[in-house]
């Protein structure tokens, strides 16, 4: 270990959130057919924010525009808010990363779901945080055991995922409108919408873009379809949005990913498109889970997770069986989430690579 | 200001290190007509490099490969180490962020160059790091000095750029060599080598890879002309560069960036042409300088910089008149250094414009 580290970087690990499909792909020296385990668009971005990227190609000498000024300006256009109200970054998860550098200190307490998203974990444990960790009710996240627990741990941060990962599961609107009038003045909630592109009508909530206690995190990784691009941003009062240019990587944003993501806000026909394939692609998968005997549960969001009806050891088999039949999948990480497998909505090419190596798969995991 | 913020985030100033180009255009309402202020490459990618982006572009529903496996891979084979000594981030600033966050903790010793690059400035600060600057020694970074103050504050951490912006010039790889034998056992050097792909023959020192105290910075963004996709790398100890991995977004580099720079490493030639059409527009460059009295410093660099042989508040005003000529150019923020400009290497019709307008700025600024 380099004698130059702080004494908490030296007791991070260094192990990572998630392996990358090519990571396994190089380990088993086969590429994958189906890959389907990153809740990625297999229908791919826009037309138009190809296109963008394209032409944006050649112009990647220039840095990118510090400010995001036009996105901003067109996101805060489509969103009905003000430019002030939104902070752009590198992805949900560089954004996460700096709400945790802008908020926590070491030991300051921090609550989140069990088996909730782990980069989440990731950040505030690299920064220090205490993290307490909320058991699902069922297949959702306990929003009433979050607050009793951000209360009894005078948590700063509250994350919270609607729609859902890995679960996949939402809570309608109102839902979540309670859940933030019933915050502890102590508590700032993270609510991640990554998936709110493709949710039931209903799902996303209206929080006032001024609300002191609330930052909400979108993404155009999902329903946009440029994961690859790494463009997110946050919706939150203000005060708390400008706090991030105190640490954010001011020409840190890729200049072929805004003029993409500029090009993808722009297309909402194709977003329209994505959300009627998602639709179509869910009942698929549902039907191919139903066939297969396993329970599909409903689904807000690009993937569907999978109840297999037994413990994690035969969960994580069968997941080692669709990778060794080239079908890259993912399952949540503890119990009791961890009977189900998740596996990402595709194209019918990748579907039927489902339709054809499930069976086979749960088979062979016994 | 937010009330969840820690002491130290709300302690922090939102101002930036750098106001971009675009911003200075909405002010002004007048797009720039050359664009020679950041230190850009207005020579661009290689056309390999453009090709593999917007080849790239249709599978940008993909996240990158969050182990940068195959760009990795092929800088050590250039550079002739191991992947083990190579760690990939978004840009030089983004690996500086990094490497702050890695090793300080509240006023850790932090020693510098007064004048030097503004945004490792930012990230010693945003960590809480405490700076001691060094003046340069005329026109160069006083390694003498960095070392005896490194040596008397007890730094942690030292940080050298090697060709230096924003002066230009150039230490010899035998003085950073014997700096590399002197450095106190208690400090790592970063040795910044952003613009080490144009520097004459010479200027880039052995260093064991191995070696525990130092860590170099390189980058995609100058010679090889990819700013705007956001690709650095650093070379350092087996030890130090897997510390990354525990703090780093190891989903966060672009999948396009990815293309880009592995396209643009394995088009040498492109590079070659870069460096040869660098030499050119370095000796126009110095002779408009000549031709309106200024002294263009030697540059080891993509830019040249003028004495302007006045105060700094002249040369900000030959600046502003330069901006207003629609020429966008950058200058040294402190002195004795800010008697000078900086004008970023440019094609024949940015040089073009420098040599029509900065006769009339420097009329203008009297």
């Amino acid at each position: 270990m380099s004698r130059f580290l702080t004494p908490h970087a030296v007791s991070l690990p260094s192990t990572v959130p998630f392996t990358g499909p090519e990571t396994l792909e190089r380990q088993s020296g086969i590429p994958f057919r189906a890959r389907l385990g990153a809740n990625e668009s297999v229908f791919g971005p826009s037309p138009a924010a190809i296109k963008a990227m394209e032409e944006a190609a050649a112009g990647a000498w220039m840095y990118g525009d510090p400010e995001n000024h036009d996105l901003k300006q067109a996101l805060a256009a489509h969103l009905g808010i003000s430019p002030a109200h939104v902070a752009v970054g590198p992805g949900i998860d560089g954004l996460l990363g700096l709400i945790c550098r802008l908020t926590l200190e070491p030991g300051t307490p921090v609550v989140t779901s069990l088996g909730a998203y782990p980069t989440f974990n990731f950040h505030v444990t690299g920064y220090g945080g205490n993290l307490t960790r909320v058991p699902y009710k069922g297949d959702h996240e306990d929003i009433d055991g979050l607050l009793a627990a951000a209360r009894t741990t005078k948590a700063r941060l509250l994350y919270l995922a609607n729609p859902d990962n890995p679960m996949g599961s939402h809570h309608p609107a109102a839902v979540i409108e309670e859940m933030v009038a019933n915050l502890p003045d102590h508590t700032l909630l993270i609510l991640d919408e990554a998936y709110a592109d493709l949710a039931p009508q209903g799902t996303v909530p209206q929080i006032a873009p001024d609300h002191p206690q609330v930052i909400r995190m979108r993404t155009f990784s999902k329903g946009y379809g440029l994961a690859g691009a790494r463009v997110g941003f946050a919706i939150t009062n203000p005060d708390l949005a400008l706090a991030f240019d105190k640490v954010r990587d001011h020409f840190g944003m890729s200049r072929l990913s805004q003029a993409g993501a500029l090009a993808a806000l722009a297309d909402q026909a194709w977003l329209a498109e994505v959300r009627s394939r998602t639709l179509a692609a869910r009942a698929r998968l549902s039907g191919i889970a139903h066939s297969n005997g396993l329970l599909p549960l409903p689904s807000a969001t690009n993937f569907v997770t999978m109840d297999c009806g037994r413990d994690g050891d035969f969960a994580r088999r069968v997941l080692a069986e669709m990778g060794a039949r080239g079908v890259f999948i993912r399952m949540p990480g503890v119990a009791p989430l961890d009977r189900c497998i998740r596996i990402s909505l595709g194209d019918d090419r990748a579907l039927d690579s489902v339709e054809e190596t499930l069976p086979q798969a749960l088979k062979a995991a016994g």
